[in-house]
């Protein structure tokens, strides 16, 4: 009899780990459990579909359940949700979903991809059908009915992160009033205050009302309370983050560590023989850092469930870690960070320079030339990339993955200054940015030696 | 009495070097020879100008002569040329080209930024007045001149490499018939003939006549003379690279070395004491060839200057070398390219696997989303990035500089597939095009041991 791998989730961590496997072990049986109706969508673009940048739903979805039977013979069923898991008896217990039975799966191996859920907060009333997380297409469906519904006037997103602020703009779009309440000194909490206080103008000049270093207390029917004042709101968007969906695997006895994530090693083994994990349920090694981290993201979720299945597969692979990469587009302006923030450094002790430096896109003179603002962190003594921040116009932010090489190579900002990047007028000034601000950061660090 | 520093050569090479001096060391009396009437100025944007997208050379000019003498207190004399090195005596014999006439100055220290010269082959009629290379401000007068002058129809490009079909389309954007002929089996020789043709084809598509496999044997009065055929030409435009600009130097006893640029070593020292050099005229060192070559680029000129002017100015600096990075613009096409083609590979005896892959520039649903060609060179049996080449759309060519930083350090295309670049639906696919390429050497690798 074929062995069996059970794969728990449907979306880039549990199938790009299915679809590996598949093509190492073609004697393999391969059955994919998924709840909801869709398989490896795009989370990261329901804010545009909503928007209305992108036509539909359908648009996100990279291969659907019937592609993943037919060119990869995986066994996908939509609709059933993985209920428990017995590690003892090697058995999953299934809800088929439509049919309302239940029933035991037995598996030879077993791989997690259960992704996360939208942080709900502890907040009274926090459960009313007006207030949205944005992670699953039927949360698509929900919102982007929301958005061409006339009803909808006033939004109210709560936590201004990447998908918070991506949404804001989405519903701007559509004609609605929107405002975004943060905590922090600025919204985007993940770049340091000055950086985020340029998304914070972008914003407002688009006509988002911003409202940060204010606390959400509570909602009402269409209402949002803050201290002191409340807000109208006929729907509730939380941008909030997510937490890692591991309560499944937790409650069978494998082990979770920062924030409850799936403890996982560098091959996607998790602490029972035989299972396996990835994506926005696990946890990453942070390069620079040195600890682990939860990080959910895409683009981590599809290179853990490679590295799984090429495992699972009988191959060898392993997922070094991530180095905190993230990027956006807010209106005109782009957004990146990778790396470590000043508060980062304050927390893990790394004691560091700062360098900001402002330029253009392109060559001043090129048409089409943007303001893009630069900030790097490195280390005292070692001068050592520890981070970098980006936020400018047109072709600012994929610079961001130049930034990101040179952490994981452990670059300093001296040998920095000497990368042979690319130079010519519609694309960068002759220093390109990312130069000017090493620059600045090696004279910082050589004024203090 | 203060100390004199005599600087050849008024665009980045000699300038950047100026400027930098002068920060370290405000005691030092500097003197900047230049033979033409502009400093530091961007012979990159030249087709720019010529073409209409940038309006008018001045432009083009970062730092006038007036701004060295008031900002940095350099004693910048425009058209005084150069004319001999006495490096016993400590001078050099200038020609003030005005007045015409010719004195000594005395130097303690001399820093060559001498920079390079169009290639003109030795061939029937090269010297005709139609036949313009495209170098100085000067260049760019004239055929700023003729572009907007009804009296050009035909134009023929000689030398299909990155400013000759830079020049291409310029004459295209201001109406003029336009043929570029290349010796090469495809335009652009710094890439592989698979990635030349897909610029081939979009100077095709543009309305420009390319001609490959084709070489010029003599120019006429009004005509391009090729095997057998004629071509009508009422300006020729030399885009066969350029030369060093290195006879002063090595006619004083200086040093020279690949293509007779002048050695220098890695703090732009050459080969006699108290003469330092940089930018178009020096040689570099390439961090992947492991040799020294002539690479023209205003990016090295401008690092090599810095470099020379910190150690002029009593600091420690060096530059470490290239890795060969170029990129492009031509019509919507944007190209780019780092490190060892295959032709490269062969010469130096490296054994390869080649990766290439066509995916889009953002996210396949997002709108905008175009075309993009990644190939990747990568070492047998140690895996290591050995270079990459970029066509495609908008967004894809800044792509170079991921590979540009893993070349110099060192990076395999197994660790490449681990990166953390930076994924949201404007910028790129859920997997960068990069990282599908890396994914693909990787499985090459993996398929041949």
């Amino acid at each position: 009899m074929a062995e069996r791998l059970v794969v728990v989730g449907g979306d880039a961590g549990g199938m790009a780990a299915a679809s590996q496997a598949r093509r190492r072990r073609p004697d393999l049986e391969i059955v994919a459990l998924e709840k909801g109706r869709w398989t490896s969508y795009s989370a990261c673009g329901i804010p545009y579909v909503v928007g209305g940048d992108v036509s539909g739903i359908d648009a996100l979805i990279a291969r659907s359940p019937e592609t993943f039977r037919s060119d990869f013979a995986i066994d996908v069923r939509t609709q059933h949700e993985a209920m428990a898991l017995d590690l003892d008896r090697r058995e999953v217990e299934v809800r088929d979903l439509r049919a309302g039975e239940t029933y035991r799966l037995g598996f030879d191996h077993l791989h997690l991809g259960l992704g996360a859920v939208p942080i709900r907060p502890d907040l009274p009333g926090i459960d009313g059908p007006h207030i949205h997380g944005v992670q699953t297409l039927e949360d698509a469906a929900h919102l982007l009915e929301d958005a061409t519904s006339c009803s909808t006037g006033d939004v109210v997103v709560v936590g201004g992160g990447y998908i918070g602020l991506e949404m804001a703009e989405a519903f701007i779009n559509r004609g609605c009033r929107v405002t975004v309440v943060d905590r922090g000194p600025e919204v985007m909490g993940t770049l340091d205050p000055d950086m985020g206080a340029l998304v914070s103008a972008a914003l407002r000049a688009k006509g988002v009302t911003v409202r940060t270093g204010e606390a959400v207390l509570g909602f009402d029917a269409g209402r949002v309370e803050l201290a002191g004042e409340s807000l109208p709101a006929d729907l509730v968007v939380l941008g909030l983050g997510v937490a890692p969906n591991s309560a499944l695997a937790a409650e069978a006895g494998v082990a979770t560590g920062v924030r409850g994530a799936i403890s996982v090693d560098q091959r996607q083994r998790t602490s029972v023989a035989g299972v396996w994990a990835a994506g926005d349920c696990c946890e990453s090694f942070h390069l620079v850092a040195k600890e682990r981290v939860h990080i959910a993201l895409g683009t981590v979720a599809n290179k853990q469930g490679r590295v799984a299945g090429i495992n699972l597969g009988g191959g060898y692979a392993t997922f070094p870690g991530v180095v905190g990469t993230a990027i956006t587009k807010l209106c005109a302006t782009e957004v990146a960070r990778t790396g470590l923030t000043e508060r980062d450094c304050q927390r893990l002790g790394f004691e560091f320079v700062v360098a900001t430096v402002t330029s253009t896109t392109r060559a001043g003179y090129f048409p089409g030339a943007g303001d893009i603002k630069v900030k790097l962190l490195a280390e005292r003594r070692s001068g050592r990339l520890l981070g970098g921040q980006v936020v400018g116009m047109e072709g600012a932010a994929k610079r961001i993955d130049t930034l990101a090489v040179c952490l994981t190579a452990g670059m300093t900002v001296e040998e920095m200054t000497g990368l042979d990047l690319s130079y010519a007028p519609p694309f960068s000034p002759v220093w390109d940015p990312v130069l000017i601000a090493a620059r600045k950061a090696a004279e910082a660090l050589e004024g203090e030696a």
